[in-house]
């Protein structure tokens, strides 16, 4: 294995994924993302919606936040993030106005989902890529969903 | 003056002014917000991106934030949000997450504002108001500009 297969899509998706488990435990609706820079992690975040009551405290907000504050810049220009399920209008809202370069999600959202509904909530130079590790990041969020309707 | 004339819209845009006025004193773009719920604020803010370092912290999302905190509740579908200055896509989908009664804002923002470039980012229910104070409002943010260009 040499590093490129190391630093793949799946590999830093399967973090995302860790991080969103870590919401499911908590119940909240299990979504993570993390910040990469050169192949290191230096944002992440889970949905805490409920535990902070508060409708900005999704995953890729708290991940931003986060990998800003490392960086001591408010632009993710050189960055990556790997997010669980397809950002919805805020979060794709606050990804353009960080100019981060790359976009990776797993699941897609058709119902708030910002390709589906919205049209240029990218900055132009974010280039977007989608369906990695699809199966496992869908399967948490319909396992969460089952689960509170028991 | 009767109190419909006190808790007029002026009267809380003026409110928002003066949350703008704060971020113009500390070199941010200046934008303020407050959000009222049965003619009370219970939630303030104005741009921090700077200081903060981080793009997520529009006057918008700090109000939001601050409400939801003093209600204990994520949801503010009993309340007004007062902005000097159009949400952008970030802090409309925001709102709508927050299921908010009612956003009024002052400036327009034809370059990123909402209401331009994108559709249904506010949740179904939510009336908005715009033109509120709109010459103080832009005023204050063309002002901003002229200095930076000084």
């Amino acid at each position: 294995m040499d590093l490129t297969d190391l630093f793949s899509d799946d590999y830093f998706m399967k973090m995302a994924l860790q991080e969103a488990e870590k919401a499911m435990e908590e119940g909240e609706i299990p979504v993570g993302a993390i910040v990469i820079c050169n192949n290191k992690v230096i944002g992440k975040g889970y949905n805490q919606t409920e535990r902070l009551c508060d409708v900005t405290a999704h995953a890729e907000m708290i991940a931003i936040t986060a990998a800003s504050n490392f960086l001591a810049n408010k632009y993710l220009n050189e960055c990556t993030i790997y997010i669980t399920l397809e950002p919805c209008a805020m979060c794709a809202g606050a990804l353009k106005w960080s100019q981060i370069s790359r976009v990776v999600f797993g699941a897609s959202d058709p119902k708030h989902g910002f390709t589906t509904s919205q049209t240029n909530l990218l900055h132009p130079k974010t280039k977007v890529s989608s369906g990695i590790l699809a199966t496992p990041c869908e399967t948490l969020i319909k396992d969460f969903f089952l689960k509170l309707r028991e």
